[in-house]
Order: structure tokens, then C-alpha cells, then sequence
């Protein structure tokens, strides 16, 4: 199995609504340093699992719906707490959704699976893992 | 499938008996810097994976019962090699241990596996994975 | 001359006044991974520069005075742009203010100077140093 | 199931063809931060997954095989795009190799799999796995 | 003393001339992970070093300049050993440059310094730094 | 002014006096990943601060004698507490004797000073800097 992995970040407000989140439920922030993986069993005949210039441009555009905003006001998260696990699973969703759409060209409809990982610090991260 | 992961460290004395191991036949240390890492096929209603507060309580309980101590003079480590590899079974094992016993919250009983990786350099690190 | 840093982080809402910022301007937040960095001409008797212990506590009070907070409703802050070189700034001079307050223990009045770092992403980051 | 990886680093001229690689189709070049991983279900004896002294000797011997050349002038990759995942492959299979002939030690016979991850730059990697 | 950093990166093939550069001598190639750091006594009115969206645009484009190319047909190169450390020049006198010429912004006129690292790997890198 | 780094590891176990180091009186260990920087005023004819291959040798054959031991045992620390920031000192000092003993090459002569940093885990580093 083949992987490619590109990393880039966004930076956003939020809160938390529960008891377990401690003081994490007063309105604070985070840079997300997120890695987008993109797995597929082959290689096409340019040896490439994915074209990652598009790769970059297409998750770059999945960020720049998030950056720099105060995710209780967006309307797509009303209601849930924007955990860093979660927010994993936003943006290797919207880059699901992106690559069915063929915005990662014709060969990325051959990916098997794509996998998030969203560090919030030096010393937390979450990733989520699905298929294509 | 998602996951959290959360690093922490601790700072021990070993030695290791077999030839296999060159000069880590003597006395020596190591810093391990440790990525403990939670499964979990779905998020629960406040959208995490684990109390991330509990897990690194309990994380740094588990160091703690290894941090600062000459592993060579632990009863629990007589006649064995404490290399990475096992080191980060023993810290998978014992927090498996604490989720089953209730200490990560009872979210934590629909955890699905924990992996441990050990860093004992730049250059070098060990995981071990199990199911929960 | 030597130096000890230690590392730690806190995570903050915040948003900039100013054109020069863009979409920075948009209430948004980061995590800020801190370097304090503790400079000295010479060893004390026990071979070290600062107790590390009192360092770590110090520079965690510092940080949770910030931590899990929107700094645009702080007073400390009314009127400035918290940029990341500001909050570096921030950041040393309480430390410099405990450190003067003999909170990092006496030997830490021979202090020559600190300097703190704080990572905003994998990319960018600021730095502000001072004599003590 | 335990791993252990050891870190090492080449570096090589090459340029792609094909539109799909853009500026890159030009001669250019890479330094590539190797993850080798070793997989196995159980220790051995010693506590080890495989000799971590044998194991950077043999990555060594592979990597010392492509540092300091250029791709493009090497038999054994004409005509073909030497991609970051595509060098993943050759890294990973000829491990695999070294491991199937012994160079590893005996024990290693018992390694489940190999997972090779090439760092391209901060911000961009591949990665290949395979059963042994 | 404040100052600012950002990361950017380039990727080149060269070869170098003299014995002490050894395999090195054979055309080969590199990522060069850059950080440019800018610094400054005093921040200004905005609370900032230097407009950040512009420095990155400035290094972008000084890069630009040298990325996905053989530094050995380069003419500005001509007769001269592309180092680690020759090249963190290069990049730091083109900023200064620019920084002289207005592109960073009326306020980077009162830079004091740049400093530019450049990351030929995770075990080797190199700074130059000089006044502004 | 130019520098040029190269990092390296050593792996010790040792134990502090003093009630200063709390549960580090224990014999305990650590990894120390070492930067070792060299700086000079110009470059050489060849583009370089130093010889890459003779100062990675160097350090090399630096922290060999440090490394897999128990610094408790070692006649050299008698009666001192090998702490991180004693310890870069250390190895600067003793890089700087082989500087001046020829061994980093004719051209090492003109290096203006060495600092060394020890990284003792992901939260914490020491630097000792002497000029040359």
C-alpha cells in the first residue's frame, strides 16, 4: 500500500459545551497543523499515488473554509463541539468529497482511503481514517 | 476509525544482557518520549474519542511508576530486556489496564485499541499496538 | 554562556485591527508552543543555570493567566493587537517579573537574560529576548 | 503487533516526466529523511523485533546505494519517474530483501512487514508497506 | 530584541568541486527546509515586526528563484560551490534586497537583521545572519 | 556570520545530589540528541564554515566516550552533577580542544566559536556557547 502526505494549517476560535472539556469550554482557539494522507494500492503510470500539486490546491481550498474564524458562528457546526477529533473528520470528509468530484484529477478516483491527522499542540493530535 | 494521541515523557537507567546489544550492555539511559495513542470507531456525544484531561492523567501515572528509576533494580523487569519495543508494551499494557478499570471515564469502555510508541532518539523509536 | 529552555503551550482566541492583517482581522485563535529560555554566564554550585522544576511551574502560572481565553475581552489587552511577537513579549517579561520576585529560587537572581519563543504553526513563530 | 524504525537521510538529483509534475520536470533534486519500520507480531528472546544495530547497517547500505547520484543517470530507474512514493517501493523492497537473505539475523525471518516512509520536505512525505 | 520567522522550502540538484566534499563532488541534489527570521528593537504601531503576509510572499518569491532548478547551470552560480551555508547567504543578502527595495513594507525599513536557516536534512543545517 | 550544525546522540544514565533535582537524586538516564554549531565570520575558498565529514567524525568520536555509560562511574565528573547544562559545556569544551589540535581540518583554525546544545526530551534543552 502507498501513501502521499501533504501538511498544512488553519487557525480558529471555538468552545466547548460539557463539563469534561474544563476550562476548554470558555471560548479560546488553536492552530491546526493538519497532515492529509491519501492511500491507494497502485501506482499510476506516472508512479504517482496522487497529483500532488492538486493535492495541496484542494486542501488548501478545505482550509480556507475554516481559517481564521470562530467556529461557533459557522452555521455547518451549530450545535457540536468542534473537537480536534472531529474537526478531522470535517476535513477528510470535504476532501472525500472533493476527490469523488474529480478535483484531484482522474487518477485520484482510484484512492482507497484517505486519513487526517490535526495536531493542536506539541503534544495532542487526533486523526481520522476512512475510505474512498 | 479516529484516534487521540498524547505525548509525555520519562527518563530511566537500564542495562541489556546479550551480545546482540554491543556496548547497551552497560549501564546506561535513555530519555523515552512517549506518544500514547486512544482508538475508537465512533465519537460519543460530547464528539471525542477519550476525556483527554483523564488520559493524560493517567498517561503520567503510568510514567510516573517508571520515570527516574534504574529499571535494572524494578522487580517487575527482573530478567528481562527492557528495550523500546517492551517498554512500550508495558505502557500499553498498564494503561489498557486503567480504561478497563474505569479511570478514563466510562466513555472510554467503547475504546477499540491503544498503541504506544517509545522515541528513545531522533533516530530510533518503537510502537506497540493492542486491542482494547 | 549557557541557556536551559523549557517548552509548554496555551491556546487563545484573538483577532487583529489592522489592515495589514486580512482575514486576520476575523475573530479566529492559535496555540502557541512557548520556548522560555533562561541565559546565564556561569553555573551555580549544583551545575545548573535555573531549577527546572521551579521553571516549568513559573512559566505554567505564566501561561495559565492566558490559556483558554479570548484575549480581545482581557483588560491587560484592551487596545493592542496580541500578535505573536507581542505575546512573546508578554510572556518574558512576567517571567522576568517572577524571576526578580525570587520565585524561580535565589540562585535564579543571577540570571543574565530570557528569551521566549512562540511557535503559532510549523511555519512561523516569534521571539523576544531581554537582559534581566 | 510491535515495530521498531530507525532514521536515516539521502540525497539525489532527478527530474519527472510528464505535464503533471510542472517546474519539477526540470533537473532538480531532494534530500529524503527515510522512516525504515520493522514489524512483528511477537519479541524475540532478547526482547528486540529485530537488531537495531544490523538494521541501521543494512538501511545504510541501501541508502549509501542512491545517495550523492543522480536518479536520472541510474540503469536501474530508466524510464521511470523516481517519485517519492515510487523510491518508498525500491527502499522498502530492497530491505525486504537484505531481510529474506540474512543480513538481518536470523530472528529477522521472523519480521511480518516493512513500511518505508520517505520526508521529501517538512511538508510533504510518502509512504509504502508490505508483508515480508 | 524582537524578531519574526517564517518557513518556506526549495528543492535543487548541484555538485560540488574539492576533495572535501568527497561523494558529494558527484551531482546530487537537496531539499533545503528555509527559515528566514527578521528582527527588529521595536515593534510597530500594529504590534508587529514585519507584515507577514508579505514576508512570506518575499521569500516565496526569492525561492522561487532558485527552486526546481541545477544550481550548477546557474550563472549567478558560476565557478562557485553551492554550500548549505553559501546558500543561506544568497537567500538572506535577495531578502535584504527587497527589504531595502520597499517590498516587505514601509515599517521593514527599521529591520535591524535577517537571518536565514537552511535544513539540509534532519541531522545538518546552516545560518547566516547579518544587519539590515 | 555563518554557522553550520550537525546533530548526534549519546545515551547515559547518571543521578544529581542536591534537593534541588527532587526524584532525579535516583540514578535515572536520558537520550541527549546534541547540536553541535560552528561559527565563522567568512567562509572558506570551498564555500564552507567547516569540513561536514570531519566535524561529524569529530563529534562523533566526542560523544563516543560519553555514550552507553553511567556517568556516576566516570573519574572525569567525580563529584559533579552532570546535568544537561554541564554537559554541553562538555562537549563544546572538548570539540574546541580538537579544533585547535588540527583535527577539523587547517581551515578550522579561523572557526570564532562553538556552541552545543543537549536536548534531554521534547520539553527541555540546555545550550553552553564559548568562543573558539
Amino acid at each position: 500500500m502507498f501513501s502521499v502526505t501533504v501538511r498544512d494549517q488553519f487557525m480558529v476560535a471555538h468552545s466547548f459545551r460539557g463539563e469534561v472539556f474544563g476550562p476548554a469550554q470558555r471560548l479560546h482557539g488553536a492552530t491546526f497543523v493538519v497532515d492529509a494522507t491519501f492511500r491507494r494500492a497502485y501506482l499510476d503510470d506516472d508512479q504517482i499515488v496522487v497529483d500532488i500539486g492538486r493535492a495541496r490546491e484542494e486542501l488548501g481550498a478545505v482550509l480556507a473554509e475554516l481559517n481564521y474564524r470562530n467556529l461557533d458562528d459557522e452555521p455547518a457546526f451549530a450545535g457540536v463541539n468542534t473537537t480536534t477529533e472531529y474537526l478531522a473528520k470535517v476535513v477528510a470528509d470535504r476532501l472525500a468529497e472533493r476527490a469523488r468530484a474529480g478535483r484531484l484529477g482522474e487518477a485520484a478516483r482510484a484512492l482507497d482511503g484517505i486519513a487526517v491527522t490535526l495536531h493542536e499542540s506539541h503534544v495532542a493530535w487526533a486523526t481520522y481514517e476512512r475510505a474512498l
